[in-house]
Protein backbone atom coordinates (compact mmCIF):
# COMPACT_ATOMS: atom_id res chain seq x y z
CA UNK A 1 0.00 0.00 0.00
CA UNK A 2 1.64 3.75 -0.87
CA UNK A 3 0.35 6.91 0.22
CA UNK A 4 0.29 9.81 -2.13
CA UNK A 5 0.40 12.98 -1.11
CA UNK A 6 -0.83 15.04 -3.81
CA UNK A 7 -0.10 19.11 -4.44
CA UNK A 8 -2.06 20.69 -6.55
CA UNK A 9 -0.60 24.76 -6.96
CA UNK A 10 -2.23 27.38 -9.31
CA UNK A 11 0.70 28.00 -11.48
CA UNK A 12 2.51 31.51 -11.23
CA UNK A 13 0.81 34.60 -12.67
CA UNK A 14 -3.06 33.07 -12.45
CA UNK A 15 -5.24 35.19 -10.44
CA UNK A 16 -6.13 33.85 -7.14
CA UNK A 17 -8.95 35.37 -5.73
CA UNK A 18 -9.67 32.65 -2.92
CA UNK A 19 -6.02 33.11 -1.56
CA UNK A 20 -6.91 37.33 -1.92
CA UNK A 21 -9.61 36.79 0.32
CA UNK A 22 -7.32 34.94 2.78
CA UNK A 23 -5.06 37.43 2.70
CA UNK A 24 -7.67 40.67 3.07
CA UNK A 25 -9.07 38.54 6.08
CA UNK A 26 -5.88 37.84 7.48
CA UNK A 27 -4.90 41.51 7.51
CA UNK A 28 -7.97 42.78 8.92
CA UNK A 29 -7.20 40.43 11.98
CA UNK A 30 -3.86 42.77 12.29
CA UNK A 31 -1.46 40.13 10.99
CA UNK A 32 0.05 43.30 9.08
CA UNK A 33 2.95 41.57 8.35
CA UNK A 34 1.58 38.79 5.70
CA UNK A 35 2.15 40.09 2.34
CA UNK A 36 0.24 37.34 -0.03
CA UNK A 37 -1.37 34.44 0.29
CA UNK A 38 -1.83 31.22 -2.80
CA UNK A 39 -4.60 28.81 -2.06
CA UNK A 40 -4.27 25.09 -3.28
CA UNK A 41 -5.18 21.92 -2.90
CA UNK A 42 -3.90 18.85 -0.89
CA UNK A 43 -5.01 15.49 -1.33
CA UNK A 44 -4.04 12.00 0.33
CA UNK A 45 -4.82 9.32 -2.21
CA UNK A 46 -3.70 5.52 -0.42
CA UNK A 47 -3.33 2.93 -3.01
CA UNK A 48 -2.44 -0.39 -3.66
CA UNK A 49 1.08 -0.39 -5.00
CA UNK A 50 2.09 -1.05 -9.59
CA UNK A 51 4.50 -0.97 -11.35
CA UNK A 52 4.12 2.22 -13.00
CA UNK A 53 2.03 3.68 -9.94
CA UNK A 54 4.19 6.97 -11.24
CA UNK A 55 3.05 7.18 -14.38
CA UNK A 56 -0.86 6.10 -13.56
CA UNK A 57 -0.66 9.41 -11.35
CA UNK A 58 0.52 11.66 -13.35
CA UNK A 59 -3.08 10.26 -15.92
CA UNK A 60 -4.86 10.94 -12.80
CA UNK A 61 -3.74 14.52 -11.93
CA UNK A 62 -4.12 15.91 -15.80
CA UNK A 63 -7.51 13.43 -15.78
CA UNK A 64 -9.24 14.55 -12.74
CA UNK A 65 -7.25 16.13 -10.16
CA UNK A 66 -5.58 18.98 -11.25
CA UNK A 67 -6.85 21.51 -14.28
CA UNK A 68 -3.47 21.55 -16.18
CA UNK A 69 -4.23 24.90 -18.30
CA UNK A 70 -3.94 27.05 -14.94
CA UNK A 71 -2.42 24.35 -12.46
CA UNK A 72 0.94 22.57 -11.59
CA UNK A 73 1.09 19.45 -9.37
CA UNK A 74 3.57 17.67 -7.57
CA UNK A 75 2.94 14.71 -5.57
CA UNK A 76 5.63 12.22 -3.19
CA UNK A 77 4.76 8.63 -2.64
CA UNK A 78 5.13 6.98 0.89
CA UNK A 79 5.33 2.78 2.00
CA UNK A 80 2.39 2.41 4.34
CA UNK A 81 2.97 -0.98 6.36
CA UNK B 1 10.79 37.19 4.52
CA UNK B 2 9.50 33.58 4.98
CA UNK B 3 7.20 31.10 2.86
CA UNK B 4 4.67 29.52 5.33
CA UNK B 5 3.58 26.40 3.76
CA UNK B 6 0.39 25.36 5.46
CA UNK B 7 -1.53 21.88 5.27
CA UNK B 8 -5.28 21.54 6.49
CA UNK B 9 -6.98 18.23 6.95
CA UNK B 10 -10.15 16.20 8.21
CA UNK B 11 -9.10 15.04 11.77
CA UNK B 12 -9.12 11.19 11.75
CA UNK B 13 -12.78 9.92 12.00
CA UNK B 14 -14.09 12.50 10.06
CA UNK B 15 -16.07 12.12 7.13
CA UNK B 16 -14.77 13.11 3.69
CA UNK B 17 -17.57 13.47 1.12
CA UNK B 18 -15.31 15.47 -1.21
CA UNK B 19 -12.59 12.78 -0.58
CA UNK B 20 -15.03 10.17 -1.34
CA UNK B 21 -16.79 11.69 -4.70
CA UNK B 22 -13.45 12.24 -6.00
CA UNK B 23 -12.25 8.22 -5.08
CA UNK B 24 -15.22 7.08 -7.12
CA UNK B 25 -14.49 9.38 -9.97
CA UNK B 26 -11.18 7.79 -9.59
CA UNK B 27 -12.85 4.53 -9.46
CA UNK B 28 -15.19 5.03 -12.55
CA UNK B 29 -12.15 6.28 -14.58
CA UNK B 30 -10.92 2.53 -13.95
CA UNK B 31 -8.67 3.52 -11.02
CA UNK B 32 -9.22 0.05 -8.99
CA UNK B 33 -6.44 -0.02 -6.76
CA UNK B 34 -7.49 3.70 -5.54
CA UNK B 35 -8.63 2.80 -1.50
CA UNK B 36 -9.43 6.23 -0.19
CA UNK B 37 -8.99 9.83 -0.82
CA UNK B 38 -8.73 12.39 1.69
CA UNK B 39 -8.86 16.04 0.54
CA UNK B 40 -7.33 18.70 2.21
CA UNK B 41 -6.00 22.41 1.45
CA UNK B 42 -2.90 23.67 1.33
CA UNK B 43 -1.78 27.51 1.73
CA UNK B 44 1.45 29.15 0.94
CA UNK B 45 1.75 32.44 2.56
CA UNK B 46 4.28 34.94 2.17
CA UNK B 47 4.89 37.07 5.26
CA UNK B 48 7.41 39.36 6.98
CA UNK B 49 9.76 37.63 9.92
CA UNK B 50 8.98 38.53 13.55
CA UNK B 51 10.05 37.29 16.47
CA UNK B 52 7.17 34.98 17.76
CA UNK B 53 6.58 33.72 13.73
CA UNK B 54 4.84 30.01 14.98
CA UNK B 55 2.87 31.60 17.78
CA UNK B 56 1.82 33.92 15.14
CA UNK B 57 0.58 31.01 12.58
CA UNK B 58 -0.57 28.79 15.58
CA UNK B 59 -2.95 32.10 16.07
CA UNK B 60 -4.32 32.36 12.44
CA UNK B 61 -5.00 28.75 11.84
CA UNK B 62 -7.03 28.69 15.00
CA UNK B 63 -8.83 31.84 14.28
CA UNK B 64 -9.11 31.74 10.45
CA UNK B 65 -7.86 29.28 8.46
CA UNK B 66 -8.95 25.61 10.13
CA UNK B 67 -11.77 24.55 11.80
CA UNK B 68 -10.02 23.59 15.19
CA UNK B 69 -13.18 21.07 15.63
CA UNK B 70 -12.52 19.31 12.40
CA UNK B 71 -9.51 19.96 11.00
CA UNK B 72 -5.92 19.74 12.02
CA UNK B 73 -3.08 21.96 10.79
CA UNK B 74 0.37 21.75 10.60
CA UNK B 75 3.21 23.74 8.73
CA UNK B 76 6.32 24.37 7.35
CA UNK B 77 8.70 27.56 7.26
CA UNK B 78 11.43 28.83 4.66
CA UNK B 79 13.28 31.38 4.37
CA UNK B 80 12.86 33.04 1.20
CA UNK B 81 15.64 35.84 -0.22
Amino acid sequence: MRKVKIHITLKEGVLDPQGKAVQNSLRSLEYDNVNEVRVGKYMEVMMEDTADIEKQIDRMCDQLLANPVIEDYSYTIEEVV
